[in-house]
């Protein structure tokens, strides 16, 4: 393949020259794989031609044939779309692709299997399909930022001196997502984080806003704290004055670079040609006009060393599986001793006396929080292992990028919000389950079941959500996602051990309320298990949470009126629901579910079993609502349609019909 | 009940001492009516004492007794954990509740009721329970600028010269949304929108970062392009010198107000008491400290007098139902007669050319695109409705929540993206269904049949999410939201219909490929319905979207095999799935489900349907594993477990199995 028009010199050029040519290099490889793939965004990646020589020949230290060392210079193309230049680099550099263990160099001719199925070399990064270069998947904006915190968070608990390089899209920056990782990156002092902006002006549909130049963008970093240059993205001097400054200030520097959209290529320069790659038929045109660029700036092809190598660091050790402590030594180290004479505890200090524990047993468990850790009692690990817990302030879509940033760098993050405010990153959570993040989502307040404060503080749709991802297969043999939603604090402090240990995404949903025990403190809980509390041949009640309590209530109440019941304490998804499925055909063959929650949970989960087969009858009874604020829990959960008084009124209807 | 401890004066006093007073006598309400709660957030409330009571007494041009009036000046508030301060102004103004047909003055004794169930006074802004003063609910925070920005859009077009004030939190503002709504407010010159940051520097778990300070907020708005004052938010004199200079300068107005957490109650001031009422016991002492505070900054009770008025205007007349005009003329007039001849379309170019008609049809359409109008073709819209098109970059936050605020000001709003960065909004679109607005959102490039791009730009939970609010009541009748996921333009365009006419939120999902014409142009679709394409009774297949054509040809290919099939296209949840069982049971009582989507959607709704009788097989078919780039849909479709090959396998299995 002809990688280089021009002859390689022999006598000795400037580094500018010289750089000029690789990035027309690079430039002709963005638009010969684009036009192969016939998709994919050649003329955003042009105009990273220069930031990216000279990040990955010159500025980043690391071996490209080696991108599992810890103590690498990293970096995270948040503006994703614009990947291929970094390909070609790669491809150029034999950069490793694959898995350490399965190491394929990657090579020039490769470039063209571009957004095929087989190709590592995905539409956008992506690391999980064999590019290891990457830390996490991007191409949905304005994540890359808060991916590299979390990196650079990891790279200091390590003791590692590294470097994070994040390009962004001017357009990008409009993503609120970008300024809460500003001030996230101040607040903990990670001046080891640069961001560069590529200012190129031209959005998708239209123009970029003013509110997105180069001026502006270089404003707003400054009053976000940051150091800030303002360059010429196609200026290799320029570029390389800058990276020089990168943590050595007590401040991270941002770089807004001043950058043409296809640079280099006048046609795609004159019209606005967003993810639009040149026909076959004007390849060679566009690639001679690249090089005629190259021509007026003086660029001169020289051999490229390769780029400076990093310290060498040992590498992660895969730890052993996590082991907890007894329940009540867990509960005796937070003070929280009493309750195990009450006998009751809110799920959500069980996840707090869990996380304790955990961090204990193992030094890569870290928690995140968003102002919140009074209430989601991640306050429990903040104040046990303050080098390992992050306040993130009341910015959860940044939390949950950060997240991913530090499972990349093997550590086990726990991240905990009221439940209605991980909604906040539910985009944010879909890139975590494509990066294949090691990533804990904890949500408190779930469901109804905090009553006064209203709806705008209750999640009602986050059980249908995550439960969507617990039936795909993540590539590995696992599911996209698991949720445990346990009903009380011995079930939820055993959950939290089952979420230390999954390699992958994990959704735990705790309660305000305190919770009476219904395990006793040895109980062992399997993943996709449930727990029968009691069994009755007239109707199955299947339940899980806060609400089982309710169930429980409601099932004496209707043992007292000879109804017997089985009930399910259904903690976990995905869920097999054999069990469930044959008590209830042992019996009449009738199953009550009951939620706290919108639609798309408990009821969705056994209803798709039971209908699998067809021989019982299954209904729901969901937050039947839009909630409001009440004074108690039963209050609220009879307003919704889910209170006592409805699941016996159904249940004694269901066995009626059913007799 | 006793209102103000001191006595009336009879001298003139001056308007700093009144409004002083005012502070207090809200203040002592704000600690009264928490206290009889048991809950809620008296410190933060009592911080916006006077801010409160300059801009409800002073500034803002409004009847109290008419919340309805178009033409009043409006607030915001953003930092919704702090109402009872504005019920407690609102009370003693005699605010109207409940609707302007049934109107009811509101007292200061109803203020006992603060969270009640029956109570107007929810824990949170929530308009939607009969308290109109507020446009928007919040409480999840970051997102009262976004909704302040969409009412202002909506008085433009009106011609209504109102200003729009918005109250926000220092930690709040933490929250990326905000700064997409400070980029928003300027690209679109809403200098009516007045943003006041209420700084009192403590936080939930803990102080609120130096990132929020007063200081820091100034330099951040400054650098945005606003105006920017920095006062003391207890300073009658100083707030109302501000709020003088609201509209006066092209550029909208932030005031960074340094306030105090629990001013005026020595004993909250004194450790961070977020979110904790005075117990009934302390309750005298507290209001005794605030009546010191008072005699201190020298406090005199007057007779305030009502708010200034605002201009009369006319009221809004509620539009006669929106008909589009005949299919073939609705392309015709976005230059796609072709299609009628190719007779196929992509289902997102048949929303463009919908959108274009509805605008015609009515005045209260307006659009909203997050810069991929070129992708989710309503750049038909911005072409011919040029004045009614809102570009949002790409800021999708911040576009949904200023749909809410276009909403509540009566217009239409269609706001598209792609479906995946819809999924950016998710708590957004929460708050959407707890206000009720009549807010449309269009994703596009749905499920996986874009194939190339890769995973980062699939939307694949998207059906469960939405699908979770299908089935619950929105308090007037109707559900919280209504999905629309049609196969082909026709379908397509009528959807559209559907979704002007409904009032409350619709989503509608749309795919990237051209398909071919399922329907004749003047087919009818109704709401819940489902259409049988093809009868048999071997099987029952049932689908949407795009993927319906591939289960379609799977149809024609197993009838080959003498397989005869229902084929049936389920394009809107809810669903009356009654024909489709219906139709099962007259055959061999199976049913196969193929989405394109994580599991949720389609087999959840078919199944949960199903189980209810319990005599019916259901078995589905979703996206079996996390997608990754492709270079078509089939061949992606077969990558996720959901190509024609499995489709045939699976369904001749069934049949096997059924025989």
């Amino acid at each position: 393949m002809n990688r280089m028009s021009s002859t390689i010199q022999e006598l000795p050029v400037s580094d500018t020259s010289a750089a000029h040519a690789k990035a027309i290099e690079l430039g002709k490889q963005v638009l010969r794989m684009t036009t192969a793939a016939g998709s994919g965004h050649p003329s955003s990646a042009l105009a990273l031609a220069h930031i990216i020589t000279e990040l990955m020949y010159r500025q980043m230290r690391y071996d490209p044939a080696d991108p599992w060392n810890p103590a690498a210079d990293r970096l995270v193309l948040s503006v994703g779309h614009s990947v291929p230049i970094v390909y070609a680099a790669y491809a150029d550099l034999r950069g490793a692709t694959g898995t350490a263990e399965k190491r394929l160099l990657l090579r020039v001719d490769d470039l063209a299997t571009l957004r095929e199925l087989s190709s590592v070399l995905d539409g956008h990064p992506n690391p999980a399909e064999g590019f290891p270069f990457f830390d996490a998947a991007t191409g949905s904006l304005g994540q890359g930022l808060s991916a590299a915190a979390g990196l650079a968070l990891a790279a200091r608990l390590d003791g590692i001196a590294k470097r994070i390089f994040v390009i962004l899209g001017d357009g990008e920056s409009r993503e609120g997502q970008v300024w809460e990782a500003f001030d996230f990156i101040i607040d903990h002092r990670l001046n080891n984080v640069c961001a560069v902006f590529s200012c190129n002006g031209q959005g998708q549909a239209d123009k970029v806003s003013d509110q997105q130049s180069a001026e502006r963008l270089t404003a707003k970093a400054a009053a976000f704290g940051w150091d800030v240059v303002n360059v010429d993205g196609h200026d290799p001097d320029s570029l390389s004055a800058a990276f020089a400054r990168v943590g050595k200030s007590e401040r991270p520097l941002a770089i807004a670079a001043r950058t043409v959209k296809g640079w280099g290529v006048d046609s795609m320069q004159h019209e606005n040609l967003h993810g639009k790659p040149i026909p076959a038929s004007g390849l060679e045109k566009a690639c001679a006009e690249l090089d005629a660029a190259g021509r007026r700036i003086g660029a001169v092809a020289v051999e490229f060393p390769q780029p400076p190598r990093p310290p060498i660091s040992p590498r992660r050790v895969v730890s052993s599986p996590i082991t907890l402590p007894p329940f009540e030594e867990a509960l005796a180290r937070c003070g929280l001793s009493n309750a195990l004479k009450d006998k009751k505890l809110a799920t959500r200090v069980a996840y707090g006396a869990a996380l304790v524990a955990l961090g204990e047993a193992d030094e890569r468990i870290v928690c995140l929080d968003g102002d919140v850790s009074n209430s989601t009692y991640a306050n429990f690990f903040a104040r046990k292992h303050p080098n390992r817990f992050f306040e993130c302030k009341i910015a959860e879509q940044n939390m949950i990028t950060v997240g991913v940033g530090l499972a990349a760098a093997g550590k086990i993050p726990f991240a905990s919000s009221f439940a209605k405010f991980i909604a906040r990153g539910t985009d944010q959570i879909d890139m975590a389950a494509i990066t294949r993040a090691n990533l804990k989502l904890v949500g408190s307040h779930a469901g109804i079941s905090l009553a006064a404060d209203g709806p705008s503080q209750m999640s009602l749709a986050d059980v249908a959500y995550f439960r969507s991802m617990t039936r795909a297969d993540e590539g590995r043999g696992g599911t996209v996602c698991h949720i445990f939603h346990p009903s009380d604090a011995i079930s939820a402090y055993r959950c939290c051990e089952w979420m230390a240990n999954i390699d992958g995404l994990c959704y735990l949903r705790t309660h305000r309320p305190d919770a009476p025990f219904l395990y006793s403190p040895d109980e062992r809980f399997e993943l996709r298990g449930c727990k029968q509390l009691q069994a009755g041949s007239d109707l199955t009640l299947v339940s899980s949470g806060f609400m089982l309590h309710t169930v429980l209530t409601a099932a004496r109440q209707l043992a007292q009126s000879g109804i017997r019941c089985n009930v399910f304490d259904a903690y976990t998804f995905p869920l097999n629901a054999e069990p469930i499925l044959a008590a209830a055909r042992d019996g009449k063959a009738v199953i009550l579910t009951v939620e706290d929650n919108y639609p798309g949970g408990l009821h969705a989960e056994i209803a798709e079993a039971a209908a699998d087969v067809g021989d019982i009858r299954v209904v729901g009874m969901t937050v039947s609502r839009i909630p409001k604020s009440a004074k108690t829990p039963p209050e609220i959960f009879s307003y919704c349609g889910v209170g006592l008084e409805h699941i016996i009124e159904r249940a004694t209807a269901l066995v009626k019909q059913s007799r």
